[in-house]
């Protein structure tokens, strides 16, 4: 193996890192409309059924390499950050 | 607002959700060839200098709706679950 394909490979690791940074702010952005929504019918925010609905989908849909169990441990992560967002989003309207 | 655009949302949450799957799982797949070249120089992978810079740079093109220290947090939370996988890869490399 050679220095050029590691430069190489790590290239493609800065590009796909901010394709993930593209990706998780558009699921950002959806999360943030939904919340909007939910705010004008008084819904409640977390949605633990909503959110199982949405890990299993995502899990079925999985072929690694990353492990089911480590896809299901990202996606919390995002789905707790999306919840923040919108709390913050909630603040800001009743301000 | 309709429940049409609720749904519509929805379907929109779910297709972005496969979206960030399918990125992450490219990175993991880059993340293991990267292993496997290091595993031949017997370079250390983990390279605190090397995560900086590739945080650096993703929180640097981060636009939002997520702030910074949320981006920060997530891909943290991404190239754990992306050691893991390497370690695991050693592991099944030695037996």
């Amino acid at each position: 193996m050679s220095k050029q394909r590691f430069d190489e490979l790590r290239k493609q690791l800065d590009e796909v890192n901010l394709e993930i940074l593209a990706v998780l702010n558009s699921r950002a952005q959806l999360v943030q409309e939904i919340g909007l929504l939910k705010t004008g019918k008084g819904t409640e925010r977390f949605d633990p059924i909503r959110e199982k609905e949405m890990l299993d989908l995502v899990v079925q849909a999985n072929t690694g390499p990353f492990s089911d169990d480590t896809i299901r441990h990202l996606f919390k992560q995002i789905f707790q950050a999306s919840l923040g967002l919108q709390e913050e989003e909630k603040k800001s309207l009743l301000i």
